[in-house]
């Protein structure tokens, strides 16, 4: 068997944003850290799902025993990033038991009735659990930005609220991990036409995708801003280089490992003697 | 690569309950229909995840133009007797979009302030959607037959009701299936020791499933009446042997397969010109 290639360089420093960080200065195309080819990615991919769904079931079992850990993936992009592909190839190998996956579309008339954190907070992972967000609470500060739909000083208001959001889910147990999926718009383009090209793929086909689309430069703008505006020590984003699907789904992979070994987990200690509960199963 | 080794008859005929079924006579140990070995079951598994996969998104994607199927894989067994694992080794392949899954755990206060399938009918699922029940509404009628919890009258209701919520569910589009794990009492000890001795696995045992374990022939007999009593042409139940972990697996797999097959899934058709989206898209 052909030796693994490993990252050099791990993504939570590489792809982590920094102090002036321009995300038009990102190459969408790149794989930082990383100097093996699409085979030696998906290698590694595999390689780890076991550690991936090991980290999952620690994490489960510790709050049987009392543990307020969780973990929170949020994943945000443009239409065709890749974010399902990512739950799909990355998150699969955990138990689903121990998963809340949550694809937050556009909000219903009740959801728009409150304030915009309200259906977000009813989907935050329990403890023990990780939670996935396809899409999130910024969708709330990137299409409404881009369309007008909201103030500034409304949308000012909200990034602030996000902050205090996560800070609080931060404080009651939760790491997260937010993860912006950096894709071209020529790269787009490929994807929507392999869309048209495949009639298994047509259901997933909207025009819709491409009145957004015409966007693109706003849609840039407004993560710009929204990055800016809520990368916290607690928090932080990563812009992750997505043209390269392989490369986006190692460089997740990396990051929620990290995640997961910042959580310090272990095994729950047996609160019973082993060698007592042996005989009571024995005899019974 | 070695010749993969197929059912030479399907469970859905061999594993469905039919007159006359008397748990009683159920081998455990058997492997119907299927003459391979553990690596053969390994190996068909792993040949059909890809199928399992293209049937659900086949779902999923037939929703979104406004179908209305759905499938629910209903779970019950004795602790140990796998349910965890079918959904984590069965279940997995299939998009976590796709799928909702739900653990049901003893009744909150709430809960049980409602009729017992108020908290059933929240977790069914969408059009679309992969639900997949791990214990059920069969709790109601499986621990409180074997614990006197609920009046013999009550129970008869239960059973009735059961069979019209789940006759109501087939109306309006899905397709249930029902499997019982059997194991036997033997093989639990067995199962119950190897959690005691692996410290990873400490978390799963619990003293109180010995509680329970003391009760074994009260919940054969309870079985017996429940799967007598909800035996319905439109949910018909499966006993699938599985003393034998790889079997039930791979009994499981087909049984989903068949009721996928049973739902004649096509990929949506375009309700777009393709050449003209095409177009479209090359110029935006």
């Amino acid at each position: 068997m052909a030796r693994l290639v490993d990252f050099t360089k791990h993504p939570s420093k590489t792809l982590k944003v920094g102090n002036g960080f321009a995300l038009a200065d990102t190459d969408p195309d790149a794989t930082p850290g990383f100097s093996g080819m699409k085979a030696d990615g998906k290698a590694l991919l595999a390689d780890l799902d076991g550690k991936l769904a090991e980290y999952q079931e620690k994490l489960f079992a510790e709050s049987r025993f009392g543990g307020t850990k969780r973990l929170l993936l949020i994943l945000q992009g443009m239409d065709t990033a890749g974010k399902g592909g990512i739950v799909n190839h990355v998150m699969a190998p955990m138990d689903p038991q121990g998963v809340q996956f949550k694809a937050f579309k556009a909000p219903t008339p009740e959801e728009k009735s409150y304030d915009f954190l309200w259906r977000i907070e009813k989907e935050v992972p329990a403890a023990g659990m990780v939670g996935i967000f396809d899409r999130s609470q910024y969708e709330d500060v990137l299409i409404h930005r881009v369309h007008g739909w909201t103030p500034p000083e409304e949308l000012k208001r909200r990034y602030v609220a996000i902050n205090e959001f996560e800070a609080r889910l931060t404080d009651s147990g939760t790491k997260i991990v937010k993860v912006m999926l950096y894709i071209s718009r020529d790269e787009q383009k490929e994807r929507l036409l392999a869309r048209l090209d495949n009639p298994a793929k047509h259901w997933k086909y909207s025009r819709g995708d491409l009145d957004e689309r015409a966007f693109w430069a706003d849609y840039m703008a407004a993560y710009q801003v929204a990055i800016d505006e809520t990368n916290t020590e607690v928090a932080p984003w990563h812009v992750v280089p997505a043209n390269k699907k392989w490369f986006a789904r190692i460089a997740v992979q990396q990051l929620v490992l990290g995640a997961f070994a910042d959580l310090h987990l272990e095994w729950p200690k047996a609160d019973f003697d082993v060698a007592v509960e042996r005989e009571i199963v024995e005899r019974s």
